[in-house]
């Protein structure tokens, strides 16, 4: 391998993430990758093999930068939904590449799999020490602050059309990042009311 | 036009549907279509026009039968999010619709925003009238609860696949259809804390 294929493979990713988020993968063209990228279009199949490799490629260290920039933090939940949609706003591609990837290419990956089991027995283990609520099932409180987190990017923009302030706006999204804040306390919140009102009981005994 | 137009036009648009779902607007085939509408393809541009046409009166078309079977309930925001949750389910297609929609033609049509400026001034009458709390403003408010009801879709198959039961069997989509209604009544709720122990001062005096 040619001494620079460090930074030919990492400028072709780059380009692949960029023409994957604007145009899908059956969208997507190898010949603007390498273009973009300023490499021979054959070596994007000897790096990584064919359109659809090279998509789960960017995909998977795209998924991976974000796991590390934003680790799930069990104990918080809004934090972690604010910590989520902030970088979500900051790289507006990677919603756009993670919908065309549910469209697209729906298959379940084992190291998706993976990543998401520990989220999961992180959520069960802060339910187990009672940092969180036992009431729903930590998939189910996972998807949902999840759905709270992304519902902003999923909205139509006939819907973002109708608020008081430009949608693109810091002040529009820092209001929108406080409702999920608020929406995700809520949730929390309301799940644990009943365990709430148990130790009032138990310390009558 | 002949006799049989009204259902030949009919048949054009639920197959239109079908397509525009699976492969979205670019891979759509008009070809595909015809065929599967048992139609002529010259029809398909004498009675939509071109594919960008036909893909916006099949989503006009859709958008109108799920605004007519789950009309927006502001005082029971919770039932809007189940029957709602529900009617995707039985339209599995629908999510995919739209989601190709935001990708492929995220332009603001003008019937959508008054489509959502409806639901936001009922929101807004609502909170007027003390029915729900005005804590968050409307278009958080319905962002956040479209949010909450479409998590389950938007969620990767990876962590549909972590829960206990088979993702796809009635009884783990009742249980997230109960975790989806008891989310909304959590943001409902504590939006509205401030005044649910109003009341208990009020009688006092």
């Amino acid at each position: 391998m040619p001494p620079d294929s460090t930074a030919t493979k990492a400028r072709l990713l780059d380009a692949a993430f960029a023409e994957f988020a604007e145009h899908g993968i059956a969208g997507a063209r190898i010949d603007r990758i390498a273009e973009q990228a300023k490499a021979n279009k054959r070596l994007i199949y000897v790096y990584f093999g064919n359109k659809e490799q090279l998509f789960e490629t960017v995909v998977g260290r795209a998924l991976g930068e974000l796991a590390d920039a934003v680790p799930l933090t069990p104990d918080d939940l809004p934090g972690y939904a604010t910590a989520l949609f902030d970088y979500l706003i900051a790289h507006p591609q990677l919603m756009r590449l993670g919908t065309w990837k549910l469209l697209e290419r729906p298959e379940v990956a084992p190291a998706e799999v993976d990543a998401y089991r520990s989220k999961l027995e992180a959520i069960a283990r802060a339910q187990g020490a009672g940092h969180l609520s036992r009431t729903l099932d930590p998939v189910d409180l996972l998807i949902l602050v999840l759905g709270l987190t992304s519902a902003w990017f999923a909205a139509s923009p006939a819907l973002h059309s109708l608020a008081a302030q430009d949608p693109a706006s810091p002040e529009r999204l820092a209001a929108h990042r406080a409702a999920v804040a608020s929406a995700v306390r809520a949730l929390t919140a309301a799940a644990s009311a009943p365990q709430a009102s148990a130790p009032t009981g138990a310390r009558r005994t």
